[in-house]
């Protein structure tokens, strides 16, 4: 049984994220006995994205195109750049409809222990997008320390050019109750306090 | 972006067992920026597995042969023929080391509800089979509600025939305590009582 079909297809499905030997093994299984149409579609879509997505060539985001959807929309705001983490980032805020501007992707954080340095997170083309059209950057990076450090050196590297600089807001979420939120949290909100 | 090669790609993923939109979101980005290798690599296999993996023509389990290597194989113990419900359960007992006898696979259980009849489980197969050689046929469905009722089908489907039917015992699993174990169990291991 070493080397069947099947192992080498367990074995291939261990590459998704979060998939052990057992989940591997039942959707290999399910996959023969139910859904063998729904296995050979999911096979043709992966090797067409795997060929045909790139990084769209303006903000960083995954993309079919050279330039992605939202970068070439023109009802979109040019002037407003938010910079993101990931992808993740970008449908969470889209999801929101809060934001109507233009995005860049890092695909990261700076992460120097792991080799991802400027380059990696695409900091000179950031410089380069961020001196076109655009009058204030956004940096949206996530308040751990790796996002912390990552906005902080941006912020610096941007605020020599001629664009205001500014980090989303960090407080309570709206719906959390004060007893359950962690001290840290708090205390950047009572910090950020607004007069009303 | 609603029907990006990105959006059909997760929608595909979603064919999967336990795969909802956020886990298939997060592959398609970790196949994407991570390993594209990997992906290809499991589409290719996914796609001959697909095409070529069939059922074993004796005990009806996943093979790429017309007859599977347990089956064909020469030292393992003809007479003694083991049913069980999936081939995860071939894999366990497998596993255990504990039989060297041969295997038939229901593929799932009586189901009436859903259109799985005696057909559906191979009834007609296992009696040829269980007319072939095979001395001792050993129910080893899980003790559930529907493979309580298939071993009960099965059983006296078997028993017109010149074998001798018997099912896997029921009792405390090694290492459990005594205190921790279902009255259902409890009650099956103290009627199953042995003198030692």
């Amino acid at each position: 049984m070493s080397h069947s079909l099947i192992d080498q297809l367990t074995e291939a499905f261990r590459c998704l994220p979060g998939i052990g030997p057992k989940s591997a093994q039942r959707m290999v299984w399910h996959l023969l006995e139910r859904d063998r149409e729904g296995g050979k579609k999911l096979a043709s879509t992966m090797v067409e994205a795997m060929q045909r997505v790139d990084h769209c060539q303006q903000c960083h985001n995954f993309s079919e195109d050279e330039i992605c959807t939202i970068c070439s929309s023109a009802s979109r705001d040019d002037t407003l750049l938010c910079v993101v983490e990931s992808p993740a980032d970008v449908l969470a805020i889209e999801q929101s409809g809060s934001f109507r501007g233009k995005y860049f992707v890092t695909m990261g954080n700076l992460s120097p222990i792991d080799g991802i340095g400027p380059d990696e997170i695409g900091a000179d083309a950031l410089l380069t997008r961020s001196s076109q059209q655009v009058v204030e950057v956004i940096l949206a990076m996530s308040s751990t320390v790796e996002g912390e450090a990552t906005a902080h050196y941006l912020g610096e590297l941007l605020k020599a050019g001629d664009v205001t600089v500014s980090r989303i807001a960090h407080g309570i979420p709206i719906g959390g109750e004060l007893e359950y939120v962690d001290g840290g949290t708090l205390t950047h909100a009572l910090q950020g306090r607004k007069t009303i």
